[in-house]
């Protein structure tokens, strides 16, 4: 579908230089067009050309020095995870997924009264399972899918199921730092009796059952997690929202006793808030349903039968590209998107000694079929040297990032989105050489 | 649309005698055609024609004596308020409500980052608004339109709100008996140390803040209500679900501080989980919209776009009855579809001793322009005599209801759903007469 990209380390040298004579030239070439500009200039426009990064032509054409400062002037709110990346991957697919609702259709509660969880649309759940078995990153087998509206209100059955209304004291919650912000506030926000955050699971001492939640690849940082605390009468949730080809070389099944997935990280879709467990005991399944039965009186049909469509095209592109040789897999294209991101990131990070990423080693894809990067959703950048608050120094910029504080971490670090517009990547990318140059 | 329906007095009279002479005619005449039977039945089979009871084709076409017999053998499900009488009526209305969405649109989380309910997509506020004041049942300026998962989120929203997490105790949550049965624990499954179930709102007196709940026209019995603490400290949340035209007259439109509706019951879209409220202290709109955030991260957006379709359909309809004399409007409509439902169950009920029904008034409904009748979505229906569990009851008669305990209420009362499909409300209808034979 694209031309193949050019070896890592020519990109490198040729960035690396083009940084070294002129930072802004990244800038300048995307809002004054290559013919402006010198060789490297060129050199680079190609190279952008080849990436995956379309300048939105709104920006691109007819723009003068003006607009441009006018531009530089906006605020880029990279704080959420708004995965707006993959809208251009689907809208290259044209209508092939594409949903038609008449007005009569869908009006029951009930989706299929004989399963455990009954406003689950049969459809949605064949192509959930079809779709793990086509990445072979979940096993399916023995488990009851529960359809959630997003993978929060899956955390929140989930606290409901795994804790006991009987107990004296609400079961304690945790979570290795840096975790995922929202964790504290949805365990805590509605003062539940049932459960109760109780902070850092390296440092949890606490004797009697808790609940651990595990999110690999882990949110913020990205890196491969396992439980940490591992004492008998602990209750495992694995949140594996960015267990994808594109973001982590899939590794095996993952096998556990309750995980969770999302269209939001998966395949961009975030507004149309579906989400799934894959549960091993019944009985919590059906104390997941319960919770959200209560809650919200079952999920939207509409988005079900969407994220239906959708998971479908993903396995179908999946199964077209290795069997007929076809068209690029959509993991295959989000992988390559976000392994041009990842490349002008570090370069952009390294043009000066402000800030620092982490670390990765890469590993063999079992799915890709090859060796493959970890390349998360999110940066986890910490500033170096005397910047103590990385969140504020950015903000000054105007480059909103959520503060390393949030996720239970130091304010040096923040976390910022690698899944928005490719305008505003590009002005993150520019930003940071700047703020260095 | 359809023919005018003959004065009630005739089908009443009409009814009556055929019961008198048969009370299985109806369901004979139903499975078996009109050819076979008398002239009484020709004229049933007339009025079950002339009003909206379409016979389902998979039972009238071609069915035996056989077949009638394992229909009804069939345990049929009233528990649930099942819109699916509306089915009829949006297929009728063929592709004027068929939703497109392109696989590339609504990714976002976001709707309209500028509105304090920064999911909500402003097509479907428009409707809101649009469909309130083409029907006058609610003031909708000065208010804040939050959207919700279905009301049952509003709920839990609005408990959110109104509470706060600085009390020493839990707020207490009330309402008048018979009250909606999913209250009390909706209120407490969480154990919330923010709000807490207080029961019925007529014997509440405890002193001090306090959250009543008003359902009105009332779920499950149909009756008109006020607020009964009436006391300083009392926050009110309108759960007006029913104040539409074809349930109760629209007598003037709600002005209150927090009012909840659903498209559940008022176009018969139970799957999509749609709900809003209309809400006038922008602070309260806040913090719902902040728990919709930690309980969801917003509402499918997919479900907003087809229900703003739907509204916008509703309000078409109306606005071309008045104004162009055109096809009956929705609510025209769907009050007729019922007023001939509750014509036939209050015949049922009286052909015999063993069951009562609450009696209404009728009113001049502003929307209608004419008298009009109260015509609940439930039968909240009594059983007379020594039946102490009308439940249980009817339960072995195959008749699936909800027991007037779960109401607060005495378990002689139970709540039948009327919205039922056709299908199932023929063989209530049915059975009830059958069972008082």
């Amino acid at each position: 579908m694209m031309a193949n990209f050019p070896a890592m380390l020519s990109l490198r040298h040729l960035l690396v230089l083009s940084l070294a004579l002129n930072v802004s030239l990244i800038l300048r070439m995307v809002y004054e067009g290559d013919d402006q500009q010198g060789s490297n200039n060129q050199n680079m426009g190609r190279i952008i050309q080849k990436s995956r990064l379309v300048i939105p032509s709104t920006i691109s054409a007819n723009s003068t020095r003006k607009d441009h400062a006018g531009v530089m002037d906006k605020i880029i709110n990279l704080d959420h995870g708004d995965p707006t990346m993959y809208e251009r991957y689907w809208r290259q697919m044209g209508d092939k997924t594409t949903i038609i609702i008449p007005g009569w259709q869908s009006m029951s509660y009930f989706s299929d009264p004989t399963s455990i969880c009954w406003f689950l649309e049969p459809e949605f759940s064949k192509e959930v399972v079809r779709l793990h078995n086509v990445v072979g990153n979940a096993v399916t087998q023995g488990r009851h899918v529960v359809v959630g509206t997003g993978s929060s209100q899956l955390i929140l059955a989930a606290l409901y199921a795994l804790s006991s209304p009987h107990a004296t004291e609400p079961i304690s919650v945790v979570s290795a730092v840096p975790y995922y912000s929202s964790y504290p506030s949805m365990a805590d926000f509605q003062k539940s009796g049932l459960y109760k955050w109780a902070g850092d699971a390296e440092s949890f001492n606490k004797d009697g059952p808790y609940i651990e939640l595990v999110t690999s690849p882990n949110n913020p940082d990205g890196y491969t997690r396992k439980s940490v605390v591992n004492r008998n009468q602990g209750l495992l949730i694995h949140d594996l929202a960015y267990y994808w080809p594109q973001y982590t070389p899939i590794l095996f099944a993952s096998d556990y006793d309750l995980t969770l997935f999302t269209v939001s990280k998966s395949t961009g879709h975030a507004g149309t808030r579906i989400g799934w467990a894959l549960v091993k005991d019944p009985e919590v399944a059906k104390k997941m349903t319960k919770f959200i039965e209560l809650n919200t009186i079952g999920v939207s049909k509409d988005s079900q039968l969407r994220a239906a469509k959708v998971l479908k095209a993903v396995s179908d592109s999946c199964e077209e590209e290795y069997s007929q040789g076809g068209e690029e897999s959509f993991f295959k294209y989000s992988y390559k998107a976000l392994e041009q991101r990842w490349k002008l990131l570090r370069v952009a990070v390294d043009s000066g000694g402000l800030f620092s990423l982490p670390k990765f080693s890469s590993a063999f894809c079992t799915f890709l079929n090859q060796e493959s990067e970890i390349q998360p959703a999110f940066a986890w950048l910490k500033c170096e040297g005397d910047i103590e608050d990385c969140g504020s120094f950015l903000r000054g910029h105007k480059i909103l990032t959520r503060s390393g504080e949030q996720f239970g971490a130091s304010p040096k670090y923040v976390r910022i989105s690698m899944l928005d517009t490719d305008e505003h990547f590009m002005q993150l990318i520019y930003r940071l050489t700047t703020i260095q140059k």
